[in-house]
């Protein structure tokens, strides 16, 4: 039997480290999120969104009162990306931006749920229910909701699948109102986005008369089943289960729907994951957040409808991914050309993608995988993934963010090699496709439905994070010294006897199963799949747990030819970098020795704690010896100089918090 | 005082590594591209070269017969790469191509001339003057001869000079009726290159009324400077003159041109050598080609009118060129984003450039800036662009052709990376843009120019091949080992005292001065800037020299992050690759040795005979140690298994001649 994410009503995060990236989303991004999205941010390129809202409601207006003498607009395509002549000017009656920017307010407003789910706060229920007013006067009488067409022209609605998003708006409106409606008990926008699933529903499908198409940017399968779980509502789950069923299969639909250049069908449909049926793909391809949306989806619905071949495919995807295709941060994404993943173990340090979302993305699916089978190599990549890819996404103060998270940077060659302009060697204020931001805001408000997972009598901890929850009637407390330390402690209040209660304990892989338990008898047959099964006496218990948490270098399998002779440097599942601001500009002509002792040192950067590494390696020095040989760039080899250097390391979510310098995870080593 | 190249008719290249090279380019490449020309190798992209100019012949015949009634077409803009509905099938009277189309031939008539300087071919000679008398059917009755405008409106003639490539074609031309005129003394295209140099002269100019632009696309300016040198003709140097004097002055003219969105004004005069005045710059900027086109102009300029500041610029830009921005095998251009070179050190070995005209360019500099001043550097810089960089490009038959020469090549990544598809793992028949292969031609074809310059008592011998040539009266008869051997033997014929004759014997730089000469006697006061200035007496005299010839390894600037921790392995100016044909796949997991002995083994590649390096290494094996961390991808270092391997080196030139395979010309290095 699968489990299922605890209500985020019932989980309070109270942890050192968690807490205060919740409340930097609280404090900072979304108060600012809201600005951006009501174009008041002089610095930032305005968003249109709520904009946008405010000209579809205006235009519903002017028709109602001028009924039949009302014409409306003819759709005529106005480039992908729409911007006013003055940008600080929009006409009231237009659309401005990118297609996709309705879905700003969706991620904002499913952020704002999550967090007043657990943090009440008046004043920002006020605003969100007056957005969630005008987004509602913006719907269509029969239930449409995406600005783009309504404002531009209704006649051409659902043309444009595949790079259009009104799918992918429609998901994220879903996404959006349950979490507000799971934080507030408010059903306004749930109403709303059941409406525009309606509509949805009436369109699509395989029936003749009926678009058989699916979304160009998934989102809406797994939007969808989740809506169905919520209102109970079975056509949801349809319509999700009929988008993902009919994705790929012959003959393409966005072929048909665009004349494709010959040759370039398989290009384009590859990236779209609609080269073939999804139940036949084995190796994770295209647009990698768009690819960790759909196979989370497809992990929703295997978890459903018990589909076995369905759930054989996410296994082969998720092994494609993380045995192939992921950086040892949990970015996935090794090409900007398409912000696509790369062929197997193609994973360049200096040109990849390893967008935030992308991570985040995996880590919906993980959590996905991990409801359907408890398994750590799931809770293994999430934990990778939150700590050094998602985080590295967001400043210390919360007030800036990166896209694209490298593992390695120098900071010239951003600047002046257009192959790199897309690495950025600071973090931006904000961006005019503002999807990270906004998707860190709800990953971290949500991040307790993440930790835990239940099913009837167990409770799955995944993360272990300080913590206060509820299961079967006791109050589970927990403690925890991660990243820092290994020690977690959790005390059960006592129960009701006979309602039994199992606590599934990951261990995590980093502590290669080197790890105490104090307060509960257990025996190593108690462990499954890397988690401990804890029977929970009906008495009050505390048990303690103590996970080895030692650093040690990491080796990348051979064929990644970018890291061979080099390695990168772990503690736990936190990995780490050489930055600039420690080290001196040139990490590239740093070694480090593997077999000497690596020192730990607390330290602090701008408020944030952290434990640095301190390794001995070695500098090379400019070579001066030997010959030249044709030009002062080459010289006859006789040894390179070099001298005894320690280097120092600091956690990969740090970096780019001490200005622009470089920054490498891997070293070459001796 | 300056040298000139040796007269192309008094050097008869002897040698049996370059007259292989010549009768490559005699037999196979000017046989094959005339068949390219007139559209008859069905595999092969269609030219449309000699299509055009027979519609503008027959457009003029038109306007004849017609008289008034001849209506001129008006200019429309049809697209920079103009293509016919049915490839096979192109309409008489209409332009197809690319705009630069008409040089196709003038490359191909350069080649055809160098080549009947020293190989009669009555045959080759008849088809030559035919396709004259086609091209010159062409020109319109007041001298301009680009078929682009004259088929499609000359309405629009010289307006858009920055990408429309007109003066590039004159200038092509004028080096093919050069090269004809020298070779055959036949003046017909000549003349007509002349008179369309003489419509441009009369057009440009900083006179009011004038076009006050210059090339967007370099080369007339040497074209026109040497035309001048033939002809006597004053008017053609001052037109050089003024294109080398006007580019980059401001107001920009290619901004004011064509509109340049805002911020993008540099970058565009950047990528054509014109964001500042030509001797103001310092840096090798922009799209190579072009740039050592532009360069190689300035040093005749420099060289003909004593301009100290233009060849301060011209010595800036080379050693920008060279000592920060040039492959060991001589490739420049470091970025297929503008084919351009990047910023200084940035050396990516697998997804450079290094375009096979960008080396020949390259060796056009070093040989005028030699002209100027004899010195070994730029000999030095000229034979490695041969050896290397430049014969990579061409196949050893003849039949296939490199247009960018990588570093580094795994073929999957090629077929199956964006990033990477402008490198191909192995040669091409033949390209739509054909600049390449013609330019190898031409410049294979005149070798002799290259490697020997005169002044009036010295004969300066930059490159040592096999070669009987004339000075003073005197017949001088060279044997050259290279590059297998560091042998040479210089026979001169007894002469007439009192006419003086020295030679200027180079010692290349990879001998580090380690030779021996016999024959003569010289002290060590006779040798500067690594020329040997040896005065020859009157008796016949035999010169003896053995230059060292053996391998090194060699290591790169720190400030080249990719090669940090590797070596090259070299011999002489040999610059030498692994391939997996020698050794296996994955040559990123093979380490060498530098401190172990190098064996020299004979070998045939493809009947091609050539000297092979082996040297002791190691290959890391597949690390299945140390515990999985998170993914199979990364497991904790416990240091890596290996296995002792013998690495066999061949010469880069003769990569790819065995199937596509991976290839690397840096080796880790332990």
């Amino acid at each position: 039997m699968s489990s299922n994410p605890i209500d985020i009503k019932k989980v309070h995060i109270q942890d050192s480290f968690w807490t205060t990236k919740q409340e930097l989303i609280r404090k900072e991004v979304i108060p600012y999120q809201w600005e951006v999205l009501n174009d008041r941010i002089p610095e930032a390129a305005p968003s249109y969104c709520m904009h946008n809202f405010r000209a579809a409601a205006l235009l519903h207006e002017k028709k109602q009162s001028l009924g039949k003498a009302f014409v409306p607009p003819k759709y005529s395509y106005r480039g992908f990306n729409v911007l006013p002549d003055d940008p600080r000017a929009p006409k009231d009656d237009e659309f401005y931006g990118f297609v996709f920017q309705d879905s700003d307010f969706s991620k904002w407003i499913e952020a704002v749920g999550y967090s007043l789910a657990t943090h009440p706060d008046p004043e920002l229920e006020k605003t969100a229910d007056e957005a969630i007013d005008l987004v509602c006067r913006a719907q269509t009488e029969d239930g449409y909701l995406d600005t783009y067409y309504i404002i531009n022209g209704m006649d051409k609605v659902f043309t444009n699948l595949r790079d259009h998003h009104e799918l992918y708006c429609l998901g994220h409106l879903v996404e959006g109102a349950i979490a507000y409606y799971q934080g507030t008990g408010k059903e306004k926008l749930l109403r709303a986005a059941m409406r525009f699933a309606d509509y949805v529903a009436e369109r699509f499908g395989t029936e003749e008369g009926k678009i058989h198409g699916y979304p160009g940017h998934e989102i809406a399968e797994m939007a969808l089943l989740r809506l169905s779980e919520v209102t109970g509502e079975e056509k949801y789950a349809k319509l999700a289960e009929y988008f993902i069923d009919q994705r790929g299969r012959a003959p393409l639909y966005f072929d048909q729907e665009h004349p494709t250049p010959k040759g370039e069908e398989y290009k384009v449909d590859y990236y779209h994951q609609a080269h073939i049926p999804v139940r036949d793909q084995d190796e994770a391809v295209g647009h990698a957040v768009r690819a960790v949306y759909l196979y989370s989806g497809m992990a929703d619905l295997a978890r459903r409808s018990g589909d076995e071949k369905l759930f054989a495919a996410c296994r082969a995807l998720w092994k494609s991914t993380v045995s192939e295709k992921m950086y040892i941060t949990g970015g996935i994404g090794a090409t900007h050309l398409g912000e696509a993943f790369s062929f197997p173990f193609d994973l360049p340090n200096d040109t990849d993608y390893s967008e935030t979302c992308a991570s985040i993305g995996l880590v919906f699916f993980a959590r996905r995988m991990l409801q359907i089978e408890a398994k750590r190599e799931y809770a293994d990549v999430m934990e990778l993934a939150l700590f050094n890819g998602i985080l590295s996404g967001i400043a210390l103060d919360g007030k800036s963010f990166f896209y694209v998270n490298p593992l390695e940077v120098i900071p010239k060659a951003c600047h002046l090699d257009e192959r790199k302009m897309h690495i950025k060697p600071v973090r931006q204020k904000w961006f005019g496709c503002a999807c990270c931001p906004p998707n860190l805001a709800r990953l971290v408000a949500s991040i307790g439905t993440y930790a835990f997972t239940e099913k009837e009598d167990t409770l799955f901890v995944h993360l272990y994070m300080g913590s206060e929850l509820e299961k079967n009637g006791r109050k589970i407390q927990i403690e925890s010294g991660l990243p820092e330390s290994g020690n977690v402690s959790i005390r059960v209040s006592s129960g009701n006897a006979p309602e039994p209660l199992t606590l599934a304990l990951r261990i995590p892989s980093w502590c290669e199963d080197h790890y105490q338990i104090e307060g509960v008898n257990v025996s190593s047959e108690d462990v499954r799949d890397g988690y401990l099964y804890v029977n929970v006496p009906d008495e009050e218990t505390t048990i303690s747990l103590s996970f080895e948490l030692k650093p040690k270098f990491v080796s990348v399998d051979a064929r990644v030819n970018e890291d061979l002779g080099k390695v990168a440097l772990v503690r736990g599942p936190i990995v780490y970098c050489a930055e600039e601001a420690d080290n001196g500009d040139g990490l590239g002509s740093l070694y480090i020795d593997p077999r000497a002792e690596i020192k730990e040192e607390k330290i602090s950067i701008s408020g944030a704690n952290a434990i640095a590494l301190d390794v001995e390696g070695y500098r090379i020095l400019p070579n001066e010896q030997g010959a030249e040989f044709i030009s002062p760039l080459y010289r006859t080899w006789q040894g390179e100089k070099e001298e005894k250097k320690t280097v120092r390391l600091i956690p990969y979510r740090l970096w780019a918090n001490r200005g622009e310098g470089e920054m490498r995870v891997y070293l070459s080593r001796r």
